[in-house]
């Protein structure tokens, strides 16, 4: 399936057989959702500008509209760059419509107004889920969420995974515990410890006017990350003392363990996560494809204790976002995933003559009344180029009126249409994920 | 289910009730173009400025996106306000991968960049299918798609639908026979017979030049509507001699007739239909809604002999699309609409205590395997709290994992576990149509 090239950079735009790929994952990913009990919503695509750019993080690259008559001035609307600013507003806006706490999951387009240059996708698809108490939402919510996004995340045919979660409270009782008290620059440091080495972040920690001490400890808390218990210990032995990271560790090994009963192999607990802490309150989630970490993080989130307020009510929040473009460009981009036809059609109609078209016609109508997806040919030349025409679109069944029998064109077996039935994974198409040895 | 008033006019946003019937709908939509064999796809939500002005109608208004962080100009980008501009696009760029006669279906969100005041959608979901063909499609295709739509519309749970057709030929045949040159400011002026009265349109055709007789001919066509084969004589009987009016005719009356083959009430004739002849080349289809003809369409279309082309070849194509947003403003804005639940949860799991909340879990875990939705209670509060909680949600069904029980809420029939399965229509919300007898 090969690659093409996008006309207009930074927004993709799929051939039909990827997009067939898509509407598998699409399907997936809301049934998923939908078997833990997550609604749909959609928001509309526009926000008051204000209200994109107030929300905190006005580095974002935003969209503005202007309508083309209306040469002089903006429409004082902006694309949402998130899923979850709508979410924030549409709550305070419908509270009193909505039951509490409110499970909704969101699959829509969202807009970068990125420089072309970057390479970076301008229109991309997310997919949502959130859970919204009104005042209070209980901390095993957060694991109730992550849950059903490793449910999707299983359910998909794409290569295993990694979530790596990380507590807000614990790193910012650990800073406090060492006598820093402005985490944010720390943390951003912290967060680099890859791209520029354990040096380079020594020598960023030392400009912030961290001491020697302070420096190791960021450094030793940055390398604790375990598949099972170990963390514990590890942050036993650096010998902070603080309630918040008492806390906040008991949260993050509640959690952890809560993930960990269903999914054993799947869950890290990553003290180096220092991305989103400074959006998120409490729990943070970071999740990789196994062998493809390089290509960053698929799906992300945590808790907001503070998503939304209006009046004396606040709306904490806990949710996660499936970046589903970024996702499958990975795997386009490596050829990993196939699809066995583009079209839903199971089944060609064959026409004998155009007089007799109405008869092929009929068979389709009876097809589709079983739920059989079909097609009648659009033309009526020999059968062997309808044959050739089913090939094309890998349509796996013709149907011949004059005779009233079925061919499976890939075997060649042609039986009685009477005692045919296509198989049960033939009536849509399927999706399947491999990738080459490396030899 | 109250119609809220939306926050930023011309932007729907429905409730969760609202949208699990949207949803419904748009599960219909889909599974029926799929069972026609049209093949999903989704396009990019923009096109360059010059792509979607030249594209005849320069009347349109058009959302024009800035970055926010470049002050100085336009991105040269807009919001697309159909899906037929980008699929033309499509086809041209990607002929190559696609196999022809190309059946495509493309459910998606296009803007209009309308001045709030009018009251317009801003923002709609529309819902196309086309069938697009490399330098021939032949005749039969229009009614090809029309059945395909039609398909839809009789599964959608709204009210029995009326399809209009016209034959953009037959009436430039016809005005050609009685000396009519230039047909579109008179299509125009006969578009507005209903609103105007036909001494309006006397008089507005008067004054484009047109001579008595040719008034009354124009009038007289017009008048032209019949669910039968009535409309052939009444056209004879106008004894205009055109080659290209009995070729329009025949054409009109072969689709006519596939279409009541097999949807013999909703198919009228209609020599009215002069909207969107400006666009189309042959076929012109309209659609309203039985009882809500002021509405509007809700779902139009017709035949382009040109959509796209490329060096020397072209590609004609035929399509229709439905209005979504529309129909369901229409119908909510009535109450016609309703659903059980917002929710897909067919259980609550209720908790005993927090201590015993994982056996919650993995009576939810086991349902989920099964593919019931499901989510767990949020609290340990007394079972009457938590009965209160499904019943807010509408959930059907509350399982008590102490006494492995499960109480349909709405009978109160409680019932052991083991014996339990949910009601099939239970398993997804359910949507109905009914509107109240006027008395």
């Amino acid at each position: 399936m090969a690659v093409q090239k996008f006309s207009l950079s930074g927004f993709p735009e799929w051939l039909p057989e990827q997009r067939a790929v898509e509407l598998r994952f699409l399907d997936i990913v809301r049934a998923g959702f939908e078997r833990h009990g997550f609604m749909s919503l959609e928001t509309r695509s526009v926000e008051p500008l204000t209200g994109l750019v107030q929300g905190g993080d006005v580095g974002k690259e935003v969209y503005a509209l202007r309508r083309i008559h209306d040469e002089t001035k903006d429409a004082g609307l902006g694309l949402h760059f998130d899923l979850t600013v709508p979410l924030a507003r549409y709550v305070v806006e419908n509270a009193g419509h909505l039951a509490f706490p409110f499970r909704r999951y969101q699959i829509q387009k969202v807009w970068r107004g990125e420089r072309p240059q970057e390479g970076r996708f301008r229109e991309f698809t997310q997919a949502d889920i959130d859970i919204i108490g009104r005042d209070v939402l209980p901390g095993f919510m957060d694991a109730d969420a992550a849950l059903a996004m490793l449910d999707v995340l299983n359910e998909l045919p794409i290569p295993d995974i990694t979530m790596r979660i990380n507590n807000r409270l614990l790193m910012e009782g650990f800073f406090s515990g060492i006598d820093i008290s402005d985490s944010a620059p720390v943390l951003r440091v912290l967060d680099k410890l890859a791209k520029i080495g354990e040096d380079g972040v020594r020598r960023e920690l030392s400009a912030l006017g961290l001491s020697a001490s302070q420096i190791d400890a960021c450094i030793a808390i940055s390398r604790i990350h375990s598949a099972n218990d170990e963390y514990l210990e590890r942050v036993a032995q650096l010998n902070v003392v603080n309630d918040d990271l008492d806390n906040g560790l008991t949260e993050l090994r509640s959690i952890a363990n809560l993930l960990r009963d269903q999914y054993p192999t799947s869950i890290t607990v990553d003290l180096s996560i220092a991305r989103g802490l400074d959006y998120y309150t409490g729990t943070v989630f970071e999740t990789t494809l196994n062998g493809y970490e390089s290509s960053g993080s698929i799906c992300s989130g945590g808790r907001y204790e503070n998503l939304a307020r209006t009046g004396k009510t606040t709306f904490p929040g806990v949710g996660l976002s499936l970046g589903l473009t970024r996702l499958l460009a990975i795997l386009f981009g490596v050829d990993a995933l196939t699809v066995d036809r583009a079209t839903p059609s199971v089944v060609l109609v064959a026409v004998v003559d155009e007089e007799n078209r109405p008869i092929a016609q009929s068979v389709a109508r009876d097809l589709r009344r079983r739920g059989i997806s079909c097609e009648v040919s659009p033309t009526a030349e020999k059968f062997g180029k309808q044959i050739r025409y089913a090939d094309r679109k890998k349509i796996p069944y013709v149907w011949f009126p004059d005779t009233n029998e079925v061919k499976d064109i890939r075997s060649g077996v042609q039986v009685p249409a009477s005692s045919w039935e296509p198989a049960m994974d033939d009536l849509h198409p399927s999706v399947t994920f491999e990738v080459e040895e490396s030899s």
